[in-house]
């Protein structure tokens, strides 16, 4: 099969689509034939030598697919050769094929195409295990999303409001701002103001009860001032760097916590593992997508092939929602 | 009546037991003709000025106490004239007779006498809402609590192993690692010693779940580094500062939680306030006690008007469990 390489740790020319192996199916695995998959911004750390695959995982990018199971291996039940799935991956997704465990497979949602699915599971497992597991978001509560027009935050605004949460959203230009406001979200916030007079502003006074942080170090301060007594941060990104100084008397008066998680790193198996994720996903979130509450929100298919120019329109920003890459159309030809 | 009043700022002597109006019950309180109270470090904190009593608090210290009731106001129900109670207070504890929302008040656990059960509400409803509520310990995990021979340590080991936790905890003299052994301790850690090294040879390299801490910004670098994949610090203390740097790459690559709560903050109401976690401690935590696997630890029982001798026992450092400042005997002569 073809798949994309990271010749060596760089800018987005490094991406070469080349020839590998073909994948096999290990025990409790599948292998699918790749219909699309999708750039995250680990795929971009990855390409520049800051985030290597966990062990075992696939030298190949791509954490998330769309396609038709190939090949099944063994002990794997309630899947069959042929079945259009998406998939959460820990890597090997810009490919022709590749291999998952059956843990990690999704139907696809009623609404959504083959295609447009290849660039929901890893919005769709990031933004539910973090808002619903780790920050227990409940209906009639604040939800804070930073970056809301990336894929992460496009996906998230929609996710809160389909929770029955008040949405409050952050981005840096106009257009953006109003993209927020066209998902869902009750208040855009320009994220060159100052946070917190911003969300008391937009809350009474009252403040957030969780927020959805991509930037770490950088926004600690403000996002702790922004919450409400209770409040949840849940860190998922370090953009603006991991370290910062923490007023731990903020936390205590206030009763406040602070988490922070990959989707990348978690095993398969355990309470909070990727199987647990993806199940909590299939049983309450597809509902809301089938609903159609909550819509992939893509902002250009580019041939696999052509993931270097994928990854240089990231780099560059203004990138609304997520970048498909297609590997065969839904008939199965191969774009390559 | 008499109560404890704090003259001005300061040391132990400024504590005296002077004439105070007698309490009324306002609409959902009832008044305790009180039988005995017991200090916490907040009335150490709010003797010395630091720790103001919250909006509506009575300014006299006491946080806790047991007793008879002695009144009902408007609306309390389940309750009558004459039961033996202990109770959770915002304030007032130090004195022949506190109102109290009837919320907060619960039952003497079978097989704690009235006496005793004065010093077990603050400890009780801090390390249940700490460990169950904010900190999820489930049974089979690995409980880490610092200052175990402390008034709250001695109890948080015992409520660790009755939850079904293998418990660690720290002290810092040799007869008070050897009281958190002999309160069910599974290992004790000088805490003169590297955290993170002693944690990591108790348990496999593996770290622990859940932490209960009192430090703060002092111990947050090494607590962070004692945590298992997925563990939680929880904050009730900052006696060693309130700041310190994080590293929340720490935190993301291990999905790590730190949060921080205080009691007396509270409100009455809410899913995490006074009435909620009252009800909690009565439901789940009693029965625990009852069946003996949790029982107060007292070091000296003292007579309210020698409040000004516990503080500075406190202070000198050295005590085991709790201080019991006796106002009535249980027949309900005053010992004032």
């Amino acid at each position: 099969m073809y798949a994309i390489s990271i010749r060596e740790s760089g800018g987005p020319e490094v991406l070469e689509w080349v020839e590998h192996p073909d994948p096999e199916p290990g025990p409790g695995e599948v292998v699918v034939d790749v219909v699309a998959t999708a750039v995250n911004r680990a795929d971009v750390m990855q390409r520049q030598g800051m985030y290597p695959p966990p062990p075992g995982a696939s030298e190949v990018p791509g954490l998330e697919c769309s396609g038709r199971i190939a090949a099944l291996g063994s002990g794997v039940t309630g899947w069959s050769v042929g079945d259009e799935v998406c998939a959460l991956l820990a890597g090997g997704g810009y490919a022709e094929k590749v291999a998952v465990p059956a843990a990690q497979l999704l139907p696809v949602p009623d609404g959504v195409s083959l295609v447009d699915a290849g660039g929901l599971p890893e919005v769709a497992c990031t933004v539910w295990s973090n808002l619903a597991m780790t920050g227990h978001l409940g209906e009639g509560e604040t939800l804070l999303v930073h970056g809301g027009s990336g894929g992460i935050g496009t996906h998230a605004i929609q996710v809160g409001k389909a929770m029955g949460a008040r949405v409050l959203a952050t981005a840096g230009s106009p257009e953006r701002l109003q993209t927020c406001l066209d998902l869902g979200a009750d208040v855009a916030i320009d994220y060159h103001d100052d946070l917190p007079t911003e969300v008391a502003s937009a809350t009474d006074d009252r403040g957030v009860d969780v927020i959805l942080d991509n930037m770490g170090g950088s926004t600690l301060k403000a996002n702790l001032a922004a919450l409400a007594t209770g409040g949840r941060l849940v860190i998922i990104g370090l953009m603006g760097g991991p370290k910062a100084e923490i007023n731990l008397a903020t936390l205590l008066t206030r009763r406040l916590s602070v988490g922070a998680t990959t989707l990348r790193a978690r095993p398969v198996e355990g309470p909070d593992g990727k199987g647990a994720i993806v199940a909590s996903v299939r049983e309450q979130l597809w509902p809301l997508v089938a609903a159609g509450g909550v819509r992939p929100v893509i902002h250009e298919y580019l041939p696999v092939a052509e993931a270097s120019r994928a990854h240089a329109a990231l780099d560059e920003g203004g990138v609304v929602g997520k970048l498909v890459l297609v590997v065969r159309d839904e008939d199965g030809v191969l774009s390559g």
